[in-house]
């Protein structure tokens, strides 16, 4: 498949490698392709710089936003951080429309009253907004309604989403929720490609709201197990 | 032991009964002895009125909320509503002095505005107050400075978290948080003793946050699930 990847951080990087692996063609987004293939240093999270990433992996496109998205044939992630995804995306709806687009954003906020190191000695991360009375989720949705949403990664570490078998055996809970059944089943069918067995759709787009208020839990329990431990939850019935 | 259970709800039942049969001295507080025993109906939730709980489970006393906290020799469950947490623990502040409080109340509003049938078809609860910024276990711990708040429970549904193995082989996670390192492990020897293996202590209590917003999971994972499955979360690293 052609599937589009919007953003170059940690989490984008983890879906192009393994999309690439997979066979599929990948084109990547950012704002500003030129900006982006400027940088020499790493980024605020210690990836290297995306040019040297780009360099590993031979064949993967990068493109605006909208020129991505453009070649995707069906199926487009979005890695925009949750501060900026609605006005980003909504800024190339015509490209995104008829398509499913895969959200994994929080909407964390950095308030500078209320700022603190991440990750936090005590597990906590910054604030959520839009938060319990609306999710990110449903924001995109609303700001793109040509497009079908689908919420999934976001309860799990970006590097073992692409790889949930390096915990325990696998057998841990994949989320997703959305609006509509062919696009959950398109999503669920990139999850077994990426070797998830247990997928759990919580049904509407709702319930995303749950789903991105689970960041300060799964901020604390990684800050219990210490940080750089890999864990997932599975939902044991 | 002496052990106060504050509440007479579905999840306060459990306790008694289990802790009962533990064979610990179980003292019940509610708002007003003589209006609950006066009750002829079931409660909002069904459970059938409170005096017929008692004539099955004989050698329970019922008392006042601060008579039943001044019987315990160290530990009191807290299920008061979360709603009313506040206002009536902080009533009985010296009566809950020296002692560990475990409270698992999550803070739902009901708004006339919002309000929604519960549970609702798409598995979203209540709205959260407080939420995000601040949890209703922080919220206690500051109005009983002189009482260790231990959150606890309040991740699992109320009739399995005193019967973890009738989920799976009882391999899923109980998660507490509190200031106390000494409370913390009275707490968790409740917690061995109602069968839980895998106790993760998220720290100090401002990781309440993160499992009272879990909330929303929770719910939504249940109806996903269908009503009545019985079902809990696990840890897996």
């Amino acid at each position: 498949m052609k599937i589009a990847v919007l953003g170059t951080g940690g989490g984008a990087r983890a879906h192009i490698a393994k999309l690439a692996e997979l066979g599929h063609e990948v084109a990547v987004g950012t704002r500003d392709p030129q900006a982006t293939l400027a940088r020499t240093e790493p980024d605020m999270m210690g990836n290297p710089p995306f040019k040297q990433f780009l360099a590993d992996h031979p064949g993967i496109e990068l493109h605006t936003f909208g020129d991505a998205a453009a070649t995707s044939d069906g199926l487009v992630i979005n890695g925009i951080d949750g501060h900026n995804a609605v006005t980003a995306l909504s800024a190339i709806a015509d490209q995104l429309a008829g398509k499913t687009l895969i959200d994994y954003a929080v909407p964390y906020i950095y308030k500078p009253d209320i700022e603190r190191p991440w990750p936090t000695p005590w597990g906590v991360n910054p604030i959520l907004d839009p938060c319990d009375s609306d999710s990110l989720g449903e924001q995109i949705q609303r700001a793109l309604p040509r497009t079908d949403v689908v919420k999934a990664f976001v309860t799990q570490e970006q590097a073992t989403v692409v790889a949930p078998k390096a915990i325990g055996d696998g057998d841990h809970t994949m989320f997703i929720a959305g609006a509509d059944a062919e696009a959950k089943q398109q999503v669920t069918g990139l999850l077994r490609a990426y070797g998830w067995t247990d997928v759990l759709d919580l049904g509407p787009l709702i319930t995303a709201r749950g789903m991105e208020m689970y960041a300060h839990m799964h901020g604390a329990i990684g800050m219990a197990l210490g940080f750089g431990t890999h864990f997932g939850i599975k939902v044991v019935r």
